[in-house]
């Protein structure tokens, strides 16, 4: 069979394992996350040699450290993968709920009921244990979900998902409910994502190359995030020690994820007691700071940035900084730069908060808080699919809730159109 | 300046406007729509003039009596949209509202708040007053919106525009609020629909053609609907005079819509005086039926369905034919050939409707009542961007609310993550 044919099966099978799955209980569901927890502990063994040979060859073909410890599994992520699969059992299920009634005049009785939205396709990068993650999510969420892992993780992915499907179809899940890509091809990506007749939303997770190559090819809708630009605001008359734990939490705390902070902006009449309150944290913390010249005139040690800065996503101890002379500047700042992600503000006016959390277009707008807590589990969603900066369907955080849609069932006794 | 500027330039003062238009009460948002309505009203004279270039260069260009009649701009049709955008005007507006709301145990204070989703561009066919229309709820909602019509209404369309325009900067709204594509060049569509960084989402409105070649294309998410292939399943022992006013009016009284019946489904224990029933009715209005062998054996008269059939959108009074031997069969063929628009069952049996209800996977599934009602008046919403039949973000009608998205607003009072 050819890569074509192959993966449109894929996709059948998959279409017709959501038709099962939408119509599981949620205990049956539950069952089957803990049966696939307990498969994953029972096949510890093959799993650990499967990547063994994964790191072998990541080793041979040069991988870097960092790239080689994100693709390993030890015991204590096989142990986090376990747990997630047992804290996603706990969760309530969203599937069913009514979210809207109404009775028209004729009588007819339309119900809003969430579903589930299908088949989900979801392209990964090289950390093995998304492969449990990702599909317990959308199993309790009732979908059929067709994983696409990076190719140096792909004999772990399907040492994973072999013991997943062991597990969960021994606790009644269809057989097609969690099936994983089990060629390197690239091509295989580009006809899972034009597969618009069987595949519902494609999550694309990874570097901002790979989300764009998804997007570009697709016709299947993409819930994606591209990079996370996110900006602290110190404003006039804040209060100061809050706002350097909130910027230094925001920067250092976790520099490498999404939700850390790029770039600082103080207004122009804080800066003077700020801006060296600053300089002494970033010199204690090892940040680099990138500044504009009026921030420079304030503490020389800091390098000039130019335009790029101001969209740069750094990922690591480097700091953006620019003075701004009010929060109506800030504000503008942020929504030309930013990713729509994470912004906060840190003041003691209620009118900026205001105008900032109205006028900030991001997914979530902080008042006096640092942006490191957009996460599923800071936000109380128990787990996430991860992080959306697009404005459709789902923003932000995306839990169980974001991976289902809804119907209108509508009940009547013979009404017709006039 | 170049096509690729141009398009862009009006990507930025979209950007621009929608900034400005997520800010504006309620009360300057429907007084906007009001002044609006009052332009159409004074500006009729232009607005016929122009539709008159339209349809002169129609009738030259051999356009058929029917786009002819949708091109054409009468008076009673421009009532049509002043009373739209007053009616547009009394909605209740979901820009605001509060639609989650969590406290923390770390006294974070999470409001999960509809905002407008930013610009939104509307690709459309060949009917000018969907001009006023789609503005109309678009400014609602507090969106920018850029609209490319069709090339024959070109200047219908830029009389609408003017007037919309003027009524509504005069009454306070952005000055790029509403913008229409002045060229009829097709390079526009790509342009603006590849415009990720400045639109948030197209609504392509027109013929399936239309529709691919814009997902084809996109970066930007598309909400769509590329056909409507309804069904209606008559289930053993259902009231059988209901059944046949149910695909009576499903079938006939506006064929040429989405939401009309396009194939029937009779359960084998009906069939035997359902198929009589139907014959009489579909002769008597003129219904050509395409059916499969079991329901010709009860009337000859009827043409033998194939294959493809079961997949025709006619928007005709032709109706395809199958009997089937139960409820499983009906959902299975309704999940296999169906659009995931609207189907209905007819129906005494409760058990027979829950399956139904449940298992059928489309946006509005009906139990004894006809499809017709997939339409956001009938539901309540008031009036209607168009019908979704994808899954993500809008399913079914799309009225104000799904024109809007939502943000999280965190309120701390230093929170910063462990």
């Amino acid at each position: 069979m050819n890569l074509h044919d192959e993966i449109r099966l894929m996709g059948d099978r998959a279409l017709e394992a959501s038709w099962k799955l939408a119509t599981l209980t949620t205990r049956r569901k539950n069952d089957a996350l803990r049966a696939m927890a307990v498969a994953l502990d029972a096949r510890r063994a093959p799993m650990r040699d499967a990547n063994e040979r994964d790191l072998a060859a990541g080793r041979a073909a040069g991988l870097s450290a960092a790239m080689l410890d994100r693709l390993e599994l030890t015991d204590a992520r096989i142990d986090g993968m376990i747990r997630g699969l047992r804290e996603i059992a706990e969760l309530p299920d969203p599937v069913g709920r009514c979210i809207g009634r109404r009775r028209r005049p004729n009588g007819l009785v339309i119900v809003k009921r969430r579903v589930p939205i299908g088949v989900v396709v979801i392209v990964y990068e090289s950390r093995p244990n998304v492969t449990a993650d990702a599909a317990a999510l959308c199993i309790k969420a009732g979908n059929a979900v067709i994983l696409r892992g990076g190719k140096e993780a792909l004999n772990s992915n399907l040492a994973i998902a072999m013991a997943l499907a062991e597990g969960g179809q021994a606790a009644g899940l269809p057989e097609h409910a969690v099936q994983i890509v089990g060629t390197t091809d690239r091509e295989a990506v580009r006809e899972l994502v034009r597969m618009d007749d069987r595949v519902d939303v494609v999550i694309p997770r990874g570097g901002e190359s790979l989300i764009r190559a998804v997007v570009e090819q697709s016709r299947v809708p993409v819930i994606k995030h591209y990079k996370g630009v996110c900006h602290v605001y110190v404003d006039a008359g804040a209060d100061l020690e809050m706002a350097l734990r909130i910027v230094e939490n925001a920067k250092c705390q976790r520099p490498a994820v999404c939700n850390a902070m790029e770039t600082l902006l103080v207004h122009a009449d804080a800066a003077p007691r700020f801006v060296p309150m600053l300089a002494e944290m970033c010199a204690r913390r090892g940040v680099e700071v990138r500044a504009d010249e009026a921030a420079r005139a304030l503490a020389p040690a800091f390098k000039p940035a130019d335009e790029a800065d101001w969209y740069a996503e750094y990922l690591d101890l480097i700091l953006a900084l620019r003075i701004v002379p009010d929060v109506r500047a800030a504000i503008a700042h942020i929504n030309r730069y930013g990713s729509r992600h994470s912004d906060a503000i840190v003041t003691s006016d209620s009118a900026a908060a205001r105008a900032f959390t109205r006028e900030v277009d991001s997914a979530a707008v902080y008042v006096n808080a640092s942006t490191r807590f957009t996460d599923g589990g800071e936000f109380g969603m128990g787990a996430e699919m991860g992080i959306s900066t697009d404005k459709l369907h789902a923003r932000g955080p995306m839990g169980l809730e974001e991976l289902t849609t809804y119907k209108y069932i509508v009940q009547g006794d013979g009404q017709v159109r006039a």
